[in-house]
């Protein structure tokens, strides 16, 4: 489900979920004519008062831009096997806020991370709110949920990614981290934190903090990894 | 306002905002003794059922512990003059997000910032939401407010600190920064970013992205700024 003219943009433009239909608030119409432009030929856009379209939506929705795609599946292997031979994948275990899961979107999108991979604990990237935090990157960024069972580290050893996990007792800081050709970043949720057992498997990197292992949100988290990760790709320390 | 344990424990242990009084819910009483022996004498903690904290309130309060801090107002230059030779301030123009300004804070005291200084444009970061999104943040780390018409990067000048600000045409990649001893981050407002005049009086800073400017979230980017400036400082590039 998106919502308000940057997520339809995106939407329509990453074609990875197709369109089914769209529906306006009759006074947003004109100045759509541009984006509902760009929309494949014969997907339905039906325009309402704001009170009806208030009315089907079951609150007042100011943006008065809706619009539904279709959940477009991924195979996890078959989207790794697919990346680059130089690639950044997030891998994301039990992450349950759409808060954060938007957030982490919004940032891989913002450095260019290839994919994300996640567990089958996580929350539904292609959750309204999910969607909205990502301003449409949870529409536009590869992405796949492993069956449960799956263990996201073995799964990308097996597609030749090193994955990467914070801890507070990292083997490297992560300002000095060089990264591998093909690095998983590993986030796990806010206070539990990652399972000992997951972390074990991993390259374990820090990030020195004044605070304490859980003084950061892991949406800003994951910002500080992939910006460090598209930095050190661009430019080798 | 503080709510929630942990706030209550930074309220009371960053003794910055004294301690007026203490309401809890009976059930929690027996659970928060540890914390309630390091409020200072005579601060009266009272208790009351579920039922009537509730009323009290105006919503079911989960948490069941509130306390009542006096706010402290500090003076901006007196602020900046008595910190270490060599530290870090996070300057804020028009932020207006609480859960903005509540993850700024959390990401100051993660990365050891010396103190905020905002300007007259910004909320409060005492409003109780700021203060639960900072995990009690806003009640340990200083921080002083620019009466309008004074100018951030002006009275930061005065005080000796270089002023670095995001910019997409930056001199500089963040992740190439050599930081004065004294620099203070400046961060405004998501969507309509810093005013140019301010900017031109900084040094301006980029943090390459994929996505375009608008692309992080302004929490997430004093996360990866201010992860960076601590990093830099411990070990110089």
């Amino acid at each position: 489900m998106a919502e308000g003219r940057v997520v339809l943009e995106k939407l329509a433009a990453a074609g990875r979920h197709p369109v089914r239909s769209v529906l306006l608030a009759e006074a947003r119409v004109e100045g759509l004519a541009d984006v509902l432009a760009h929309l494949p030929a014969g997907v339905p856009v039906y325009a309402a008062s704001q009170a009806v379209m208030d009315a089907i939506v079951g609150f007042p929705i100011h943006r008065g831009i809706l619009a539904v795609g279709e959940r477009t599946p991924q195979n996890p292997q078959a989207l790794l096997a697919a990346l680059p031979a130089a690639s950044t994948v997030v891998a994301l275990s039990a992450i349950a806020n759409h808060d954060n899961m938007g957030g982490i979107f919004r940032n891989a999108a913002a450095f260019g991370a290839d994919a994300v991979l996640l567990d089958a604990d996580c929350c539904d990237p292609l959750y309204r709110k999910a969607i909205r935090v990502s301003v449409g990157a949870a529409l536009t960024i590869p992405f796949a949920v492993l069956p449960r069972g799956h263990d996201l580290v073995q799964t990308l050893a097996g597609a030749g990614f090193e994955t990467i996990a914070l801890s507070p007792r990292g083997e490297v800081e992560l300002h000095d981290l060089v990264p591998a050709p093909r690095t998983a970043a590993l986030f796990g949720a806010e206070g539990p934190g990652l399972a000992g057992e997951l972390l074990a498997r991993t390259r374990s990197v820090r990030i020195a903090m004044a605070g304490g292992f859980d003084s950061l949100n892991v949406a800003t988290t994951s910002g500080i990894v992939l910006h460090h990760l598209a930095a050190a790709r661009r430019q080798p320390l």
